[in-house]
C-alpha cells in the first residue's frame, strides 16, 4: 500500500507545543463512488481547525485537519461524471472525513468545482470555506437582493472578507462592515464596504450617523450578548446570521421587528447528506466565475511554503491570534 | 361630540378584580386618511391583551384593548378606495392605537379585508389575529410548501388551531401538533393534524415513533429551553418560529443543522409602517377565501354576549387560565 505525508493531530495541545500538529505518513486513501482523489497544492487554515483540534482529545487514529484545498484530480470514483483526471479543483471539504493537510485528500464531487483559472493555487485556496459560508448566509438565509442594506460584523476576518465582496455583487444598497483598526478599515473598504463602524462601541448611534435606515441582513462573527444592539439597527423582518455563537440569546429582543437568527454552518449539507448537497459545488463554481470576471479577489494576506507540521503550526497560531486580516495560506512545495 | 361605550384598562389589576376592565364612554374616533370607522359586531380575546394589560400601569388615558374585530364600515378616510360604507370587514388591528372593545374602532384599510360571507360575525371574529400570525409564520418565515413536514407546538391554542388548518393547505407532508389532553388531541385532529404528540415529554422519541424524518418548520407557543429538543427533530436548514419567548436560547444547539429562529409578531408591519403593510389585508382576504371554500373553519369554542367590562373580564379569565381550546368570542348585543 502506498503512503503519503500528512499533518495530523494525535493529542489536543496548545499550538505552541511542537506536538500539537505532527508530521505522519498515512495510506493514500481510495476514492469512493462519488469521490475525487486530489493531490493537494495549497490549503488554508480556518478557525474551525482550532475548534476541532481543541476538542479532539487523543483520537484513535491520527486526525488530519484542513478543509480548504486546491489541487489536481489524480483518480475518480465510479460515479464521477463531472470531473476528469487532471482537472484542477477547489473545495472546502467535509468535517466527517480526513482533511486536506496531506499530499492526497478525498472530496465528494458534489462539493467541489473547477478552480478559478485567473488565480494561482495559493491565492485560490484562501477562499472556498469562507465563500460557501458567506454565500449560504447572504443568498439562502438573508436573501440579500435589490437595494437591501447589509452589515458584516467582523469585516476583516476570513468570512467577513468574502461576505463584503459577495454582498457587493448582490445589492446596490449600503454594504457596511465593522472594523476597529485603521488597517482593517482600509481592508474592508478595499473589498467593497461603503463604510466601517467600530464593533467595540454600541452600533446603533454609529449606524444612525451613516444614515442607514435598517439592515435587511447582518452576518456576524462577534455576536454574543448583542441581540438588543443588532435589533435596534435591523429593518423589520430582518435576518441575522451568526457564525460564532450566542449562548444566551433573549428572543424578546427580536420580537417587535419579527427578526430571525440563523446559526450558519457550512458543514450542514455534508454532515446530513442533504438532497441538495451539490449546491456547494454550484456555489464554488459561481464564486470561481466571480473571481475570473474580476468581481471577487483573493483574501490571502499571508503565504507559507511547504505543507508540513511546522508551517501549519505557524499558520494556525496566526489564526488563533484573532488579529488576522483575511486568510493565511500554506502551499505545497514538491511532495 | 358624540360618544360611545367602550371597555378600558385604567389600572393594571388581576382579572378577578372588577376594576381590571371597566365600562367607559369615549368620543367616537374620527377616521384618518387611510382609516375605516367600523361599528363593531364581535371581537375575540388574545393572550396579547393579557400581556398589555399587565404592563399598562396606570395609563394617562383609558386604554381600549382588543385586536380582533368584525363589523360594518360606517365612515371612511379620504384615501380609502378599497372599501365603502356598509361593507362588512374583519381585522386584527394595530397595537399603536385604541382597540376593538368599543362600539366603534378605527382600522387602517390596508390591514383589513371583507370578512368571509359564510360565517356569522362571532365565528369570524375568532380568526384574524391568529390567521395573520400563522400565515406570516408558515408562508413568510418557514416557507412551508410541497411535502414539507410541519409541527405545531401547542396545537389547541388560538394560533395553533389556525396554523394546523393553514399548514394543511400548504403542504401534502405530515402536519403534527402537540396536545397533552384527550380533548386537545381530538381538536387538533379535527382541524387537520395527522397525529399529535405530548409537549410535556421530550419530543424526539415521539417523533421517531411517528416516522417523521425531520420538520422543515416548527411553530411554537411553548418554546423556552427547548432548543436542543427542537433541533433534534428538525431537518437541516429548518425554520423554528416562536410566538412566545426563549429568554436564554443557546444558538450552539442550532448550528449543526444551520437552523433559524424567528420571533414572530403580527404587529411588526403596523408598528413600523413597513412598505408592505397591505400584506396583512391580503392575508385576511386569502383566509376569507379559505373559509368560504370550506378549507378553514372557525376556531371559536366559546361565545359570550354583550361587549362590556363584565363579559370581557370573563373572556379574559378564560384566556388567562391557559387551558382554552380555540378562541373565546364576545359578540355585541345592541349598542
Amino acid at each position: 500500500m502506498s503512503t503519503m505525508p500528512a499533518v495530523a493531530v494525535t493529542e489536543s495541545l496548545p499550538i505552541t507545543n511542537p506536538h500539537s500538529l505532527v508530521d505522519v505518513r498515512l495510506p493514500v486513501p481510495k476514492p469512493g463512488q462519488n469521490d475525487l482523489l486530489v493531490e493537494v497544492r495549497a490549503v488554508s487554515v480556518n478557525p474551525i481547525d482550532v475548534k476541532i483540534r481543541a476538542g479532539a482529545g487523543t483520537p484513535a487514529e491520527p486526525l488530519v485537519l484542513g478543509f480548504d484545498g486546491v489541487g489536481r484530480v489524480r483518480a475518480v470514483g465510479d460515479a464521477v461524471e463531472e470531473f476528469a483526471i487532471g482537472d484542477e479543483v477547489w473545495f472546502a471539504g467535509d468535517r466527517t472525513r480526513q482533511g486536506s493537510y496531506a499530499q492526497f485528500t478525498l472530496v465528494d464531487q458534489r462539493v467541489a468545482s473547477l478552480r478559478p483559472g485567473t488565480l494561482p493555487a495559493g491565492a485560490a485556496a484562501a477562499l472556498p470555506l469562507t465563500a460557501i459560508t458567506a454565500s449560504e448566509a447572504l443568498r439562502e438565509h438573508i436573501g440579500l437582493a435589490d437595494d437591501d442594506a447589509f452589515l458584516m460584523v467582523g469585516g476583516a476576518g476570513g468570512v467577513g472578507s468574502m461576505a463584503i465582496q459577495i454582498a457587493r455583487t448582490l445589492t446596490s444598497g449600503p454594504v457596511i462592515a465593522t472594523a476597529s483598526r485603521p488597517e482593517t478599515d482600509e481592508w474592508c473598504r478595499k473589498l467593497g464596504a461603503d463604510a466601517t463602524i467600530d464593533h467595540h462601541r454600541p452600533l446603533a448611534e454609529q449606524v444612525q450617523e451613516l444614515g442607514v435606515e435598517g439592515f435587511q441582513g447582518i452576518l456576524s462573527a462577534f455576536s454574543a450578548g448583542r441581540e438588543a444592539d443588532f435589533a435596534e439597527i435591523m429593518a423589520p423582518f430582518g435576518k441575522l446570521v451568526v457564525i460564532d455563537a450566542m449562548p444566551n440569546l433573549d428572543t424578546n429582543a427580536l420580537k417587535a421587528k419579527s427578526l430571525s437568527v440563523t446559526a450558519e454552518s457550512m458543514f450542514t449539507r455534508t454532515q446530513f447528506h442533504t438532497s441538495d448537497i451539490a449546491e456547494q459545488g454550484r456555489i464554488l463554481a459561481r464564486v470561481a466565475d466571480l473571481v475570473d470576471s474580476g468581481k471577487v479577489r483573493s483574501t490571502m494576506t499571508k503565504r507559507l511554503k511547504g505543507i508540513n507540521a511546522e508551517t501549519l503550526r505557524e499558520a494556525t497560531a496566526l489564526v488563533e491570534s484573532g488579529h488576522m486580516i483575511g486568510k493565511v495560506v500554506v502551499e505545497a512545495d514538491a511532495w
